[in-house]
């Protein structure tokens, strides 16, 4: 690895890993999400991390429309990159990017990563890096939708693909927590994904899911019990939606695809294409594979939001307890 | 029970009953359904099973929007009614208004039943009144959703919470069979839904699946692998797309919720809120629970279309083998 002009860390200013080999059409979608991005935000300082040709071209100016990353931005030499078809394990490798970056982090050199990478690769790169927040078991991929009646938190959207009850109540607590902190809403409404809105509908990870979470008393927050497919949609039964890794991906990507098609009255970028990964211990931001590079900018703006609000660090406070660590 | 004026079945009438008593706004919205359908098929001969006194009001004449049910339809009383929060096997009691009209249909006196009620009590009154298909272990409740690039068969919607790999390679058989009967497709492609395209994605019920999809052969359908929540609304890349009945009916409602809010372009009729009940040997529609009236008239004119191209009978003869039926 070759580290060259790390990145300054002046007051206000915020510093990004931006994994340049990530997503279906990395690099180009994503110099120009971060080249989108740094014309946005003039305090966000980049780390590129990906091949050394590519790094150069991004800080390389005049460019693409005229917007340059300038200067005080970095560059990380990492070649290797994280196919789809690779084992998750190979993002823990620091030669690939994904890797690399989330090693910056780890390491305290940057305060946020955004990947468009395979999602796998990113969760196992991120817990193996950076580790898990204290109690939490499974860390989650969440986003945010734009519910008619105002935002909705759904977790997970992909980080886990096989969940216990006592995940669910994790991400319950996680969910809820980032919906105060950054929803900005005072005691949010949690609902379980689920068939039907009667106790006792859905599978039985939902039944047993949903009686852990009626045992267990979620601090500044209401379960509500369980909702439905179109509730994310609506928002007007839930502010947080959990559900496992498989259904919620699956979910957000039928939504999202419904909105693109329909897209007369939603514009494009009304569905995230970037989610936050909640449960680590620093500010993990994972894009849409087939991001581009307008989602890669919200990405990187969402990583800087995080890092200037110290969400993080403060959902870290409010994390799952003892009780959901050891319930089932 | 009791019966009076018994559907008459001349050339070209089908006879359909009705579930009165089915739905979040039953009986009103059925009844607007059956006069709905009645008026835009006169072949149509409703059986309508219920209390008494809704069973008359819908017979008299003239009624809402000038459109009466007129003559040649039928009366069968039950009065109770199977409630969301009620166990599925009360379906299976006569005295409900879907085990009696499953009865009629186990008995060959309708053709087709339709109801709106809740979707346990539906399949199970199905399943031990009509029974499964030979072979089937496991029926699915089926949808056609108007993909961008044709329609998508997607199921199972809701019949099924736990599913088994071969419940999976069954529903492929089903699903192509109804793609080719009623979607008119020669050689329809399937596909499994998961979290991204690559063999050895999802959990394990989907990595399971797709081992016994590949060795599998399906007679006139091809299996194309794993696909993602957005190709149920492009069509793209499968036809048909099979999944367990929990990930299904969260997808469904959420894509027919996403469409919609964004109503503008695609009527609300697109995202049809009927589906088949394949796997059963006779002709079960589904309305959803919050179905409106021409939901409903759409799901009875479906179930007329299933019985005047024998949709059944010919799914029946392309069943799922004793090869699907043990293999695991």
């Amino acid at each position: 690895l070759t580290r060259s002009d790390g990145p300054p860390a002046g007051p206000g200013t915020v510093r990004i890993a931006v994994d340049l080999l990530g997503g279906d059409d990395a690099p180009a979608v994503v110099v120009d999400g971060a080249l989108q991005a740094c014309g946005a935000d003039p305090e966000i300082s980049l780390l590129l991390v990906g091949p050394r040709s590519v790094a150069d071209e991004v800080l390389g100016s005049p460019f693409i429309g005229g917007v340059t990353a300038g200067p005080g931005h970095g560059v990380l030499v990492a070649e290797r990159r994280v196919d789809m078809a690779d084992s998750v394990t190979r993002g823990a490798d620091p030669r690939t990017s994904i890797g690399a970056a989330m090693r910056e982090l780890a390491a305290g050199r940057v305060d946020a990563v955004v990947s468009a990478g395979a999602t796998g690769a990113c969760v196992a790169a991120a817990v193996m890096s950076v580790g898990r927040m204290p109690g939490v078991r499974r860390p989650a991929l969440t986003a945010i939708l734009p519910g008619a009646n105002g935002p909705v938190v759904l977790l997970d959207v992909g980080a886990g693909m096989q969940v216990q009850p006592v995940d669910m109540v994790q991400f319950a607590v996680l969910g809820a927590g980032y919906a105060r902190l950054v929803g900005g809403l005072d005691r949010p409404r949690v609902g379980l994904l689920s068939v039907g809105a009667e106790p006792g509908k859905g599978d039985r990870l939902r039944r047993a899911a949903d009686a852990a979470l009626r045992v267990h008393q979620l601090t500044s927050a209401t379960y509500i019990g369980p909702v439905e497919g179109h509730d994310i949609v609506t928002g007007r039964r839930a502010d947080v939606i959990v559900t496992d890794g498989f259904t919620g991906n699956i979910l957000l990507k039928g939504i999202e695809a419904a909105l693109a098609a329909a897209a007369t009255r939603y514009p494009p970028t009304a569905v995230p294409r970037a989610a936050v990964l909640l449960g680590v211990a620093g500010a993990v931001v994972a894009c849409h594979g087939a991001a581009g590079g307008a989602d890669l900018a919200s990405g990187i703006a969402l990583a800087a939001r995080l890092v200037r609000t110290h969400a993080i660090d403060r959902l870290a406070q409010a994390r799952p307890s003892r009780h959901t660590e050891v319930a089932q």
